[in-house]
């Protein structure tokens, strides 16, 4: 373990340093474990680049990371074009939302952050502190709905025992804590949660390199499985709970998450083991009407011939290399968000969800 | 590719050089596709310890090395021994055993040898050339069974289309020309299969160097993919089998192979996708009633927790590494063997199957 070398005790993806004319932090989790290095961005472009090559993943880090982006832009277009920034920072903020397509919490922030810009382009002036101070909530109400996710969600645990988890939606990815990873903290602080099964999940190894990470360095049991073992876990009776996150989630329930999700929502079920999903409501995107509509990206074929920078498979060879798959809302038990939990998630209980009154604590079920 | 490094044509995992004095020589798989290199071997501990460490590979190549190993056994007692040969060489054939645990063809391959040196030691002389002529035995049948399964195999997909594979049950895995890709090699042949994906297999990725490699270098259109993505490769349609060897088949039809089958023949099920096992019949073992019997060799952790020689997760993490998982057989659509096929096997019909006369070409339905 490296964890000496972090700063501080707290693991954070994204971090914004200084005032308005600061810079952003991204943690480069391509190097986790083996290196802890943060980078320095000033400018939106950086940003949208960081996105596209994972220098920072997991959904609700992308739109965190691209609020920020969204200020750096508009500083950018304000020192060019002055009183016309808001049409100047046009471009940067489209470059920002092409960075990667599924993870809807991206949109999500940039619409949000567009909202800010429109009231601060009308107000004249300087936008940037404004629009610093609208990022910095987002992030803010991000973690605070992590940890309420939390508590929420280690409530659904009936009895102590070990859960498997997939990918990487702990503080890693988010704004500090996680969604699946949250569950996992605070199901293990309240004593229901023994161990966690980490699948490693190729090709970038998000399970094995910062999942284990972030669990080991605060003391949570975690083995690492790879994806081929976890049907053989599941029917070992060894689990409870597959608990994972989201990167979008349709109006009728339908999950996009981490590739592979699917087949395990598939095998928790024949094994009857509960199937929990994470995520706060910033990712369900009432747009998409089922799963059948969420684009799944489709990464470099050469993530998946190679691996830990050595190329594996021979030349010539090909590879599929989809980022997500789409779990069919009726394989999830449990949809747990910062409004309250879903019980079998369905067009009309996201609609509930969606109309409630945020942080009222009410549990939809 | 590095094909043109090949010498010759043909791909040989095992082979023997010379006569009863020769040696054995072992393809060392761990290396491949980067680097080819053959390993000469003239000592029976260092067969045992070649199996071990994966040096050969797949149920029917390890009993096949066994068998020669054996035949070093033999020649080491000989020599040391003399007349006192038989028992002399117990415990190199122990340890042949002990090699690895779940691929029943290692255990079926030395009781044929052991029955062979029986037979010797009652004739007197010389045993090695007797026992040579065994082991090329072995060797011969199981390359003329992968033909034979590949016919039979071939003859049962209905319509041209994709198939996805698991591990390497190839030339690689064998005698020579493959069980599960034997079926591959006719299929294609016969304009049936179109291209096969191939699952990485982690952690050796067996997939994504080895059955891509031999598939490669033949011209068969082959695509790699994380284990993750096959089960939306099944969802989508594209693939009309699974095909997968087998290490153990017990007397009701379960199957263990490569840790990542079970998930892959829960899924084939769901979505209506073929699922077929191809083993020659020394792959059964009547002895074991049910999968519940079959020992699950679990590795080491380092080879989860690591890829390609780099560590990849933190320090003090662990990993849970079972090698094989166990099918049921009621998720098994066809089992392909050189006596015939089974459709849905049962403990009737392996029965049967072991009854039958060999090579008689019936089908058994």
């Amino acid at each position: 373990m490296r964890a000496a070398r972090i700063p501080g005790g707290g693991v954070q993806a994204v971090r914004w340093e200084g005032g308005p004319e600061g810079r952003l932090l991204l943690l480069d989790q391509r190097l986790l474990p083996v290196r802890f290095r943060e980078l320095a961005l000033e400018e939106a472009g950086a940003v949208a680049e960081a996105i596209r090559t994972m220098v920072v993943r997991g959904a609700p880090a992308i739109g965190i990371a691209a609020a920020y982006g969204a200020v750096l832009a508009a500083r950018e277009a304000r020192d060019r074009a002055g009183g016309r920034w808001r049409e100047a920072a046009a471009p940067a903020l489209e470059r920002l939302a092409g960075a990667r397509p599924t993870a809807v919490n991206l949109f999500w922030a940039l619409e949000r952050m567009g909202r800010a810009m429109d009231r601060a382009a009308a107000a004249g002036g300087d936008p940037v502190p404004a629009l610093l101070e609208e990022a910095r909530r987002i992030h803010a109400e991000d973690l605070e709905a992590n940890r309420r996710m939390g508590a929420l969600g280690a409530a659904l645990l009936e009895r102590p025992g070990a859960v498997l988890t997939h990918c990487n939606a702990g503080a890693l990815a988010t704004g500090g804590y996680g969604t699946a990873l949250g569950v996992v903290r605070a199901g293990h602080a309240a004593g229901r949660i023994t161990r966690v099964y980490a699948n490693e999940t190729r090709p970038w190894l998000q399970g094995a390199r910062l999942t284990a990470w972030e669990l080991a360095r605060e003391g949570i049991p975690v083995t690492v499985l790879v994806e081929g073992a976890a049907a053989s876990l599941l029917r070992s009776g060894r689990v409870t709970w597959v608990i994972v996150g989201a990167d979008r989630i349709a109006a009728n329930g339908d999950v996009a998450n981490k590739v592979g999700t699917y087949g395990l929502a598939v095998l928790a079920r024949r094994h009857g083991v509960g199937f929990m999903v994470v995520a706060p409501t910033a990712t369900i995107d009432p747009q998409t009407p089922d799963g059948a509509g969420i684009p799944i990206e489709e990464r470099d074929p050469a993530e998946v011939l190679g691996c830990a920078g050595a190329r594996l498979a021979p030349e010539g060879v090909e590879a599929w290399n989809p980022a997500f798959d789409v779990t069919p809302a009726h394989l999830v038990d449990a949809l747990v968000t910062e409004r309250g939990v879903l019980r079998r998630p369905d067009r009309e209980g996201i609609r509930r969800l969606l109309a409630a009154v945020p942080g009222n604590g009410r549990l939809l079920c």
